[in-house]
């Protein structure tokens, strides 16, 4: 009996699997051949590599005989004015990390125990983390499914339905706890469209706090992402665009804010003579000046690095003009991009067709990878508000970074 | 009238001022000759300088030529390897601080909201703020006047007072909150009685970690300090015996918790191929490896700068021995000290004698400075539970440390 099903079930199901077999290598191989006119593994092309062709070695050497290494030196302020200068920012506060520069932007938008903070899903899970650490809860927002980034319309409408205003404190009417905050991701250096977002800020009172961890060099209608809102986080991990090892910083444009973000970001001591006195429960999330030290020979080669990833991303964006199916992300029409990671995107969401790309890519030697699985799968964020997030699920099988270094152009 | 009383009450104080100003003169006087002895101030001394004789430029350039600069590394590796094998910890786990090293070394130890800890008031910040950040409430107790650690049978004392067991948990009876652990400090090197601190915790069912933050080098009955407890934290800021920069280092003979922990300091992300899945809140604690590496310099180097110190602190021993009213803290009998701030210690409190010796040494290039501030005196601090502290408030009359750096004896 059960030979006898096989057998009948056997030439039914196999030619359907057969054609769309088919039909899916077809489409793999013309994306991997499209990447292989781009790309050529040799051994294996990461996804993101730092480049040290600058003043690096001089620098850290320097710290080295100077004997400042720590968190007192002049690289830490002269990396500071360089990132000033560069993003337009009148403060910079430079920190151990970007998670930390996240964290201490959200207790300067007043974040406490009991609030909720609006988080993008599709997001790096530092973003939620730095909420955690506020001892406040990330109430998950959808994304765009141009951008990546913040879904504006649908978060409008959301508030709407699901808020009220009560002494100007947006309340979420379901849980009764105020929003406090909202923090709008540039994912993979595409900005999200802030004069939309920043209405709704102003609408709903909630302060603007910019991930821009994954945005060095994109900008918003000629203004820097990250200088949008109260403050800004940026990154200097290894895999960013310009790295200090590990590092981050605080973006500001109020001076009062940017000081006592840095008074917290240095254990809250007050400037007393030689005596120990804190007013706070501070952190000691300063940036050490060996760290500050290749920041400040990163910066200087970070206009060479813009236009050698804008040249990568043109040469991904024509290549693929051409292939059925699949695109990859452009810089919206209000933004210029700092393109950072670049983005292969299916049309349709194809989760076997996503792990076909991703398997093929990663066994040849060509690094890519799928996008972070959305925060409100984790365990430890599945009970946090949230909207519905149909666009955010349909990205995760839809979007494949590909490498994305500046050696893969001349 | 006010003429007449100013003329009868000036003949009458001036000279006891005059005696008591002229005896201060003299103690002071002594004092700075005493150090003259063994420091020549060119320009300034300072309290504690790093120094790097050994291969710190070789590593670190190493990291630039490799491009492994970031939180992936040999170097992180190597670092947590020689700290092992110096400490004789089982399992070492280096971070970006000494603070975060205590922050996920109390989370190992199950603190959480609503519990206390037992933290010296007389320590740095960062002891009490890790508790801080675990959402617990640091509990203060008292200083032993010749470690200036806790004072070991005063707690014993005030816990048998002040706390019943419920269920195995130890429960302060004021506050009805679980006591769930201990961070004894080894302050400025001195090790902490540990046998009877250990008999304390078995007793109390407390969990042991150490803040071995300024101990690295200092031994307990010849076991390294850090290696008692569930987890111990070292600190290598720029100020500290060795350097990394920034950089800290959990030290922990648990593989389960250290696996634990490491897993906690790097995002709480899995081991899942190329997909980003994370099952806890966890950090951005990880060393970069630029940092390591100058760990790795500087560590090839820890036993010639303990000998250093050694001696450092011997001179400044023999040389108070004959003055009267002070003394330099010396080893325990138990242990071996890495002497890494020397200290000069009143034989009695007397806030204007300590005032008079850090006015004149600093003014004339020999930096010192008085202890920390106590901790239940900072504002965020006090309303925390403590037992009385009469030790720890005339300590705060009679410490002063004084220039500790290795290039101080030939």
């Amino acid at each position: 009996m059960n030979g006898f099903q096989r057998k009948r079930t056997l030439p039914v199901t196999r030619p359907i699997f057969i054609i769309f077999d088919l039909l899916m290598k077809k489409i793999v191989d013309e994306i991997i051949n499209t990447l292989l006119g781009i790309l050529s593994p040799d051994d294996v092309i990461p996804l993101h590599e730092p480049f040290f062709y600058g003043n690096e070695k001089k620098y850290i050497n320097d710290c080295i005989d100077t004997r400042f290494v720590s968190s007192i030196g002049a690289y830490v302020t002269q990396f500071e004015t360089l990132l000033a200068e560069f993003t337009g920012a009148k403060h910079v506060i430079a920190t151990v990390n970007g998670t930390s520069a996240l964290h201490i932007s959200l207790l300067m938008a007043g974040v406490r125990q009991g609030d909720e903070v609006l988080v993008p899903a599709l997001t790096f899970v530092a973003t939620a983390n730095a909420v955690t650490y506020c001892t406040a809860t990330p109430h998950f927002i959808d994304s765009n499914p141009v951008t990546l980034g913040i879904d504006v319309e649908k978060l409008d409408h959301y508030l709407q339905q699901n808020t009220r205003m009560e002494n100007n404190i947006c309340i979420n009417t379901t849980t009764l706890r105020p929003i406090r905050a909202i923090v709008p991701v540039h994912i993979f250096g595409t900005p999200v469209d802030m004069d939309p977002l920043m209405k709704i800020c102003n609408k709903f009172h909630l302060t603007l706090i910019e991930d821009a961890a994954e945005s060095l060099g994109s900008y918003y209608k000629g203004t820097h992402t990250g200088t949008f809102g109260l403050c800004g986080a940026l990154s200097f991990n290894g895999n960013k665009t310009i790295t200090t090892g590990g590092g981050g910083a605080i973006l500001c444009n109020n001076e009062k804010i940017a000081l006592q973000a840095k008074h917290l970001t240095t254990t809250a001591r007050l400037n007393n003579n030689f005596h120990y006195v804190h007013d706070q429960t501070g952190f000691n999330y300063r940036m050490p000046n060996i760290n500050a030290a290749i920041g400040c020979a990163q910066i200087e080669q970070l206009p060479y690095f813009l236009k050698k990833k804008r040249k990568l991303a043109f040469k991904y964006i024509n290549a693929f003009e051409p292939v059925k199916g699949v695109a990859i992300i452009n810089e919206p029409d209000y933004a210029k991009n700092n393109f950072w990671l670049n983005t292969l995107m299916l049309d349709k969401p194809d989760n076997k067709l996503l792990q076909t790309i991703l398997e093929r890519t990663n066994r040849m030697g060509i690094q890519t990878r799928p996008i972070w699985t959305l925060l409100h799968k984790l365990p430890m964020y599945k009970r946090c508000p949230s909207m519905e997030l149909s666009c955010a699920l349909e990205l995760e099988d839809r979007v494949i970074n590909i490498p994305s270094s500046i050696n893969l152009v001349d």
